[in-house]
């Protein structure tokens, strides 16, 4: 387990071989490559930061919570069962985790060219100190090397984050949620940062299965009788006060589309009503949608939180793997999306107002040039955020700062988002953020697009400035 | 203010590092650097030229007129106002020009990395010879140099017209433009090519507010009683005459959308009479402007004027600027559009004619490679204009010419054009664009995929003789 | 006739001038640029490998049959009868192949910096000798030479088979094609492997012209009485067991959308016999057909064919040239394509079926990153096939592999697909294929993305392993 091979974690990966590119590249990546870890949205599990206790395997830590991997190995005919992940309906998956992991490392070579694939190199090499690209024949003393560190405790989740030099970690919370892990760190007297971002889709969602258990805990847990639309906002109104007063700085929609409009009252108090009665329809639903963004908006210029949409993912596209599995297991699939249109309605309404700041995040990079660049180039309040999800990657995050970057400048974008379920994974992901951002600026430099001074204050910018600008962490 | 920093107008600024493509750029753009400037299509105004009186001032020249400068300060929280740019109703914005500059200046890095960063850099340092980088600290002091130049008859219009060797201007007019600057330039005794353009948007478009005094206008200049479809395309036609006679080549199209359809005498004249009444709705002014481009089509086989097409831009997205400022204020959005279904009608009805020369533009990336090369590679009429606004951009017209090139090659493409507000911008922009073709047509060479006798052939067709073919300016 | 003018077939053609990059994509290609060409989807006649009989002259072999060499022409407005394209009511057309070679001469430089120079100048440097660039001067002496090699043994068409080491060629037939000179082929005692490809559109697309004597044909020739939906795909059925029997290892079907939806017995029945009776709408056409892709799904599942759609052409857009000349004239048009909502009946149905092998090919870029390597990097059934058309270029390409790889890996690919009517150009096409491939991994690679190892592993899986074990052709 010594040589490096394959050219595995070279020191200027990532970056173009032109000698001129790739000497300011290393010079602009030093700059900024131990600046702390800023992760203003991701979905890393709270519990674990609360609970400090061992990760229990590599399996466990590496493969069954990250969809990103175990998608790739399904697509190639590897069924999510021999991979661990659970059911639903508790029937049986591989209990074996060295079974599990023999069959990721006899995979491993898909992920040649992949981001899973530069991520997990950094895992392995950085975080764990193994030398050796992972295959069939390395896999258990890869498997047995990891579980070993895991037990010791300098590899405890709190010892981690610090050592990943994280000064922010945002969590993703359901409008319902106690945010008890957070309470319970906030109380430990660990000095970690870990904040909650407000998600109310599952509320928001109102033809949704399960809408009426949410609406619900809602009520439980904010303590207003959820009857009318009125009762529904103050509702929502009242968890975003709680998120805040834990440390929550942003709210976040997932939703299909990003169309928005505004709808009187009544209106909207007539469809919560058959929501209620559970004659509600896809349009009710949709119309309904567009109403809350209004609303999310109008709440964030009066309360400040950071507003965050994330639409164009048709989730659960197979229906056999989500009955099976659940949600979240890779076969959430990006559709076209339209921003120019759907996003005037609120734009018009709060996009003056320097009260609100609006991050935009897309699945459809058609719409990076043509729709999103020139609206946040002209828009006070709109600010977009980076490359997201597939498009979280090499080629993916240079698309975007080259479709952006002229119209909109750097200036009207946040910095990076990991967006991660994999917690080891997080000083990869970052890592290979400032790679790549850093090869851009040096790419601009070597053609004397910008001076090198202005390479360095973007760097900054882009590694750590704009993500506590734009999300109000400063 | 001496020394070049930032690499600003580094003489090899915006090609790749590669030494062999860069060897190749240089030499190619050696070869075009200083041919005259053909511009066919943009949005100066005349008068500046037929008065030939000193710019006012830099803010004037540099910052009022140009929205690609105001719409990034504004993105950032900037007030229109305090640019200096008019209200409609006359409210009060800074008047004091020197204020407005030195904001410009403390905001001037925003435009790192951006095409207009990469013109303004030009017209500091070759229109005014200011070396420096333009900051907080040295605003006024490059103010003050700029407002001095002014003031010198070297840098009057027509001094600058000529020093830039601008072959021909081209400027873009309404319908019911009298075209007096032409005429007064041409009277003048001053060689200068400066031609009118004919864009009849504010007449076709029939349910614009003001369009019963457009249509009254046109009336009373083409002398023609409009009160039929037949009289109205009477005046038309009588004023594309006028037009040519005035020297103009071209004519030019704002659509929402490019879609075409002939229909009937009788039901365009039906639907104008609704809107004679004020009875027109949304569909009726679609299914206008669809019939209008067929006819502008006919009108340009038989007077030869080259027809142009500019779709896909939601004007006035923000109301508040709209109401406040008027249009032209920097949020003019781009749409997804679509080409193939569209034009079919217009092609298939003129497509194949050789006395068509139709000319489109795109503001959706996507379109180049899926639909506008294809057609154009295909119908003999079509040509495609070059990147276009957002797109006009270093990155953007490399985008233009690898996805347009390979399916349509280059000769069916027009060369540059500027399409700018700013005059003191244009041989920043051609230059630019010449940089961007050099380097493109080096990656080939480098590449071996064309010889230097093609590359030496096309460079000279890009920067100079397509745009003169295409536009029957030879 | 000696002198390598214009870089023309430079041995490290299209290959990165970076030396880093160069260096690698050589020894890539060396590694690759001999092994034998698998085409498992293309339009070459099948009796010309039957009769083996010598190509006619240089204009019958590669002007004539090549639409995308005269659209190029046509697009300049060179008339396609001047070309000798044969009109379908037999007026005249030129007959002189040297005034049609001289044409297309004197028009050559047209092609620089696109796929077809490329391929052009393969075919004339490689597959004859010729080491001038094709212009005005050398027209006729080019023709000459072609012509007289083309006379001789070593260019009849099974030894240039042979000779350009083609492993497999798949031609493309029709649902009652009889497979007669396959038969021929196979009957012969020659070696080559010539398989036939099941396309059944003409008997599938219910409201095109000459649909009904479609039926009848393949009534005839499946001897099945096609009165219903439940005979018709009976014969169906009939034919892909035809077909596989001699030797045909998929399906293919082009449609304009990819649209999937399964529809009863019933009322496929219902639209099937408004089909025989000349009443069937635009919309059962559309339903019919999506139900029918659902079916040839099941059918795949079922006999092991490989399952191909190639959707998004607007085929015949220019209706002149269709009425005069017939289809496959140039003037097919890409249109904007969706998948992820179409695709999901076909992919919840068969998409987790190990069985099936579903190859999507797609005209519209804009889906690559956004939906099919989502796609394909969850569905196990569901592989992409290569840059298609007007995209099988070098930066179309490029574009496929840095736009699906990252999500999809190469893994789910299927190496590349000629689909070429120019039996010249095979070679041409699978070389530049492999250049292209050969540089995509060496800039991974230089950039330290991937090992060399990994890369050498890819690059033979690009060019050869992955076509086999798509098409089921081990």
């Amino acid at each position: 387990m010594k040589t490096r091979k394959n050219g595995m974690l070279h020191d200027q990966r990532f970056f173009d071989p032109d000698p001129a590119i790739r000497r300011i590249a290393v010079d602009l990546y030093e700059q900024v490559k131990d600046l702390p870890i800023v992760s203003p949205h991701g979905h890393v599990d709270p519990a674990i930061l609360a609970e400090n206790t061992p990760f229990p395997d590599p399996a466990e830590l590496i493969i069954i919570p990250d969809h990103y991997v175990f998608r790739m190995l399904y697509s190639r005919g590897i069924p999510l069962e021999a991979l661990g992940i659970p059911t639903r309906d508790g029937s049986p998956v591989e209990e074996d985790r060295r079974n599990i992991w023999q069959l990721f490392a006899d995979h491993y070579y898909l992920f040649a060219g992949t981001p899973t694939g530069a991520w997990l190199s950094h895992v392995f090499g950085e975080v764990f100190g193994i030398d050796e690209t992972l295959n069939s024949a390395n896999g258990m003393a890869v498997y047995d090397s990891i579980r070993q560190q895991l037990q010791t405790p300098a590899f405890l989740p709190r010892a981690l984050f610090d050592r990943f030099t994280i000064e922010v970690l945002t969590t993703t919370d359901g409008a319902s949620d106690t945010l008890e892990q957070h309470e319970a760190i906030a109380a430990s007297g660990w000095g970690g940062r870990v904040i909650p971002c407000f998600r109310p889709d599952s509320v928001v969602n109102i033809t949704a299965p399960g809408w009426h258990e949410e609406i619900a805990a809602l009520s439980r847990i904010s303590g207003i009788e959820i009857d009318s639309y009125a009762s529904f906002i103050e509702a929502i109104e009242n968890r975003r006060a709680f998120f805040k007063s834990r440390g929550a700085v942003s709210t976040d929609q997932g939703v299909f589309t990003p169309y928005t409009e505004k709808i009187q009252p009544a209106r909207a108090n007539a469809i919560f009503q058959r929501a209620l009665s559970g004659s509600a329809g896809e349009e009710d639903a949709a119309l309904f949608t567009a109403n809350m963004l209004m609303e999310m908006a109008r709440m964030s210029v009066e309360d400040g939180l950071v507003m965050q949409i994330h639409p164009g993912s048709f989730r659960n596209h197979n229906e056999y793997v989500f009955r099976k599995f659940g949600p979240d297991k890779g076969c959430d699939i990006p559709v076209m999306t339209e921003y120019t249109a759907n996003l005037r309605a609120l734009l018009n309404a709060y996009g003056n107002d320097p009260r609100l700041k609006l991050i935009v995040f897309t699945l459809d990079e058609s719409t990076y040039s043509r729709e999103l660049a020139p609206l946040a180039g002209h828009y006070p309040a709109l600010k977009l955020g980076p490359a997201w999800w597939f498009h979280d990657s090499i080629q993916g995050m240079t698309r975007f700062r080259e479709m952006v970057t002229e119209t909109a400048g750097i200036y009207n974008t946040v910095g990076f988002t990991d967006d991660t379920r994999a917690f080891a994974s997080i000083p990869a992901r970052h890592d290979l953020s400032r790679r790549v951002d850093a090869n851009y600026l040096a790419g601009l430099t070597a053609r004397h697009s910008i001076g090198m001074d202005d390479a360095r204050r973007m760097i900054r910018a882009l590694a750590y400035d704009l993500v506590k600008e734009g999300y109000n962490l400063q």
